[in-house]
């Protein structure tokens, strides 16, 4: 379903050869049909970004995208002019299929391996078939969502209703935040609401620093990093505005969620909620240092709620930063206080760490802020993943 | 021979008890007999300090330090006020023993699990058995090496001589930054060097920013790191003091080299020099950036030069803390140019992946200052120990 639930809206998922996986689909075309074509994005802030990357975020500047083209299997990263000039070349081809007055009418995404052009030839011969392939059924939803998926086991998607029948479809890929090199996060979001660009880009700011910018899987930021949300008015309806930046929220964290549950090597999805922070910064940081502790996530891996690693990296984030005392922190695990005051609380192995979803819960008594944010574990299989998957 | 290379100091290494593992030797006694007592210390800034170390600053805060005594088996940290009783009364039985006057001319130095009390009677009975021990001789300062092992699977020490033959030796335990709960850093270094406190303290602030803060295995931050300088001037010798701040920067180099190449499950040793940067300290956070990445460790160890990895992380130092430009970067991997001006340059299946050593070499062309950081490859090993050390 994805992006082909909200009505407007037309998509398409091919095989084109650009993935070394033979056979596989890895070229998809989300298409615009108005009758408005207002766009807002969020995109990595990694100074090597992706040609696609400098493409889309100049495409996007006029607040307004006709059509999306993604592909997996190569990212177009680190390939300086000539990667460049492969993003325009698409974007033409698109523009001039789907009848988009200009190329900056079309946004780019890419993902897969940096550092190699892609195979241009079979991307735009690609984006011909997928043009002709174009519907506005689940099944096209379906597909399109399959064709940008690399190490993801799963497709990823989202469809929320809001009040008087406006939809948001969405879908993503990504295995985490995380792999710059096979798993960059991609996602495209599209709505018949009728809203202005600027509405919308507001709600996705607001949106991706709750969902896509509190998942970490390794703490690796990608090159290609790109979720692009789109209206095409056909519902006709104008959304309650606070409606509206509710459920893009929704439809984010839904899909951020699902790039957890499917981490890399993954066996628990870890959410860290730090409360009684003076600020949700603080809480922020707390949360994001200790999502950050490769030791803590070995130990979840081996199904030890190892509170010792939790207030050791705790203890890593600066007092100018989170002001709390040691003395006064409380860690519950699965719903379990083994840590008391800073100190031993009831016994670890009262804990069931035999659910996928480990809950850690973390109290710093010293506000009323919080935070939540969500990690994987760390597995031999993301070792594997990450270690053999090129040699 | 470790801590009892340099002139005035006797050690001792027994099996007290304390470490799970039965007859490991688990507990060490350093004694500086004099004429001088100076001593420096750097100690970890993690909030969660562990007893000992809250005591151990203290006792330095005059700069006289007598004996040393460290234990693995128990890192003492998050035990509240009844842990660092445990310290105070450790520190004045070996007060007592040394005929220290006061039992802040001891420090005391533990590694092991957080949150469990240590088995003082152990500790106490001994530090009496240690204290009958001690011993000037190279064997004595072989067995307090091996005392302050937990996961190390190697001792780690250093002895170097200096002009008019004054002597450093020294002592480390450590399998990295690394693992909070079980291979906190613990390092002794002594010198027989006529030396002041004052001037030890600033030779140790460089050393250590040099050295120990300068390698990362795993990126966690411990609540007991220590390193200690002790002084008994029993050389007579006054040494130079360009001299000695360069001999203590090398012992330190020369452990932390050591806790590198044993650190957790790693199977390379990977040096990371960023060359042609604005200052050292932009050099040194894009260092940090490429020893922290999870996926080029991972690809590291699957004898993968993976350089896509290598300038991703360098893209998420932000522009503010290193300016240079993505498309002059260059790296080299064991000498080859694989990364050219931003993009591909030699292919990557020209790199020898198979010595233990990696030598990555950035080059930002941004200016002309330089650091260096280490760091280990990312395993199945790592993620083995870690998640089922515990369990």
């Amino acid at each position: 379903m994805s992006v082909t639930f909200a009505q407007g809206f037309s998509a398409a998922g091919v095989a084109a050869g650009i993935s070394a996986v033979e056979g596989k689909k890895d070229l998809a075309l989300v298409v615009n049909n108005g009758p408005l074509d207002a766009a807002a994005g969020v995109f990595t802030s990694n100074r090597f970004c992706a040609a696609p990357v400098q493409w889309s975020r100049k495409a996007l500047a006029d607040g307004h995208i006709k059509a999306v083209i993604l592909n997996s299997g190569g990212a177009n990263a680190c390939t300086g002019e000539a990667g460049y000039q492969q993003s325009v070349a698409t974007a033409e081809t698109v523009a001039s299929l789907v009848g988009a007055k200009d190329p900056s009418d079309v946004a780019v995404c890419s993902t897969g391996l940096i550092g190699e052009l892609l195979p241009l030839d079979n991307v735009l011969a690609g984006a011909k078939t997928a043009y002709a392939a174009l519907a506005n059924t689940a099944e096209a939803g379906a597909d399109a969502s399959q064709a940008i998926m690399t190490t993801d086991t799963k497709p990823k998607t989202v469809t929320l209703t809001g009040s008087n029948g406006w939809k948001i479809g969405g879908m993503v890929k990504g295995s985490g935040m995380i792999a710059p090199q096979l798993a960059t996060m991609l996602c495209v979001i599209t709505t018949d609401a009728v809203v202005s660009g600027g509405q919308m880009q507001a709600a996705l700011n607001q949106a991706a620093e709750h969902s896509f910018n509190r998942i970490d899987v390794d703490g690796c930021m990608s090159t290609n990093d790109t979720v692009l949300l789109l209206a095409s008015g056909a519902s006709g309806v104008e959304p309650d505005k606070d409606e509206f930046n509710r459920l893009v929220r929704e439809a984010c964290s839904s899909l951020a969620r699902q790039i957890i549950g499917d981490g890399e090597g993954a066996s628990h999805d870890i959410r860290i909620t730090v409360t009684g922070a003076t600020t949700e910064d603080a809480a922020l940081a707390c949360g994001r240092a200790v999502a950050a502790s490769n030791l803590l996530k070995c130990a979840i891996s081996g199904n030890d709620p190892n509170w010792g690693r939790i207030v050791s990296s705790l203890g890593t984030v600066p007092e100018s930063v989170a002001p709390y005392d040691s003395d006064k922190v409380t860690v519950d695990v699965n719903g379990v206080r083994i840590c008391e005051n800073g100190g031993a609380g009831r016994d670890r192995s009262e804990v069931d760490m035999t659910p996928r979803e480990v809950h850690i819960d973390i109290d710093l008594n010293a506000g009323d802020a919080e935070a939540t944010v969500w990690t994987d574990d760390l597995t031999h299989e993301y070792v594997h993943i990450n270690a053999d998957y090129e040699s």
